[in-house]
């Protein structure tokens, strides 16, 4: 018998402990406490939080959103599969569209990847939607070109793009100018689905 | 028009560039080097590869498993989701038994986690199999009770579960005794179902 904790809410509540005592919270506002620590949860580094950077009130404008009803958009299906349902107030749909039979011939239209032909098709539920971006930085470069061509806004954008091309930029365009959207983001190349699915599920119940 | 970069090919060329510029690979075995670029591609830290510990042979032994058309064990539907079923190179069977019916009742049985009832479920197709663990490190201590206890031994542990309680340890222990099992496993909190998933896609052909 090998000796391990075996109760999962008891995993759960030690978990926050320990982000709770290793991390710098001082700088993170009220409603963005528990997405701060869940975002450190999801991927193991207490530091990531003094990564994150957003707007005043971005975790009121997702929380309210989510409680209305927002569908959330993700960039892909992992983001999708991070996103505890029985969490979401409002039975809010789930939305990925990177499989989509329309987003390969998308792609060659637009001469960009398929993740940001995916968001070409979020048009018809971006307006007051959480946007949900975990893996790929060209679907936010793509939904800040779609903003600027007059696309609706959504409710909130968390912008978790990974990687070593684009992410870190794509983090920073949005930062520098939100297009008046509420938004958090991980500056710099991490970032990912489990993250931004934690972000999701701390602004969707304040259950922990 | 933003400006940045939209072919996909180009941007995993550059990235893995990228890592092969930034990381230390002189540690990484050659059935590994891909598996390796691959892993901090998936979390943006070419530094993770400095955590990675392997028994010799771990990359052949995935590859010849999967090449003979092992199923890949996930212990979540974020890790099956991270793997590219085109990748696959004998069309294998991505199976993750977390949502099955039988699981909450078994959990109870056992008095363990949900994901540990989960690999219970896994043992008629345990033998030969690539077991992919990127969640939860009651998954990987409870693969280690069951190979103590008899169960078939799988081909290759990917062991990446992440967090703050019982992700090191279960990965030290799987490290200092595989029960003859070849393994990867990336040390302390770090882990993920990306990274896991970006293993397994290394592993199932060598095309980057």
């Amino acid at each position: 018998m090998i000796e391990y904790r075996r109760d999962a809410a008891d995993i759960y509540a030690r978990s926050f402990a320990i982000i709770r005592a290793e991390a710098d919270l001082s700088r993170i506002p009220a409603d963005l406490e528990k997405l701060a620590v869940r975002v450190a949860h999801a991927c193991g580094m207490p530091d990531v939080i003094d990564d994150l950077v957003f707007s005043p009130g971005a975790g009121a404008a997702g929380r309210a959103a989510l409680a209305a009803g927002a569908p959330v958009l993700c960039d892909c299906r992992m983001v999708e599969m991070g996103i505890t349902r029985s969490r979401l107030p409002a039975n809010n749909d789930v939305i990925c569209t990177l499989n989509d039979p329309a987003v390969p011939e998308l792609a060659r239209q637009i001469d960009n990847t398929r993740s940001a032909a995916a968001v070409d098709l979020w048009r018809p539920r971006l307006a007051g939607a959480v946007v949900a971006i975990g893996n790929a930085p060209t679907a936010l470069f793509r939904l800040l070109e779609l903003l600027d061509a007059g696309a609706p806004r959504p409710a909130l954008i968390l912008g978790f793009p990974v990687g070593f091309v684009g992410a870190a930029e794509s983090k920073a365009a949005l930062a520098e100018d939100s297009r008046g959207v509420p938004f958090v983001v991980v500056r710099g190349r991490r970032g990912g689905s489990a993250m931004v699915g934690a972000a999701v599920n701390a602004l969707a119940t304040e259950r922990e």
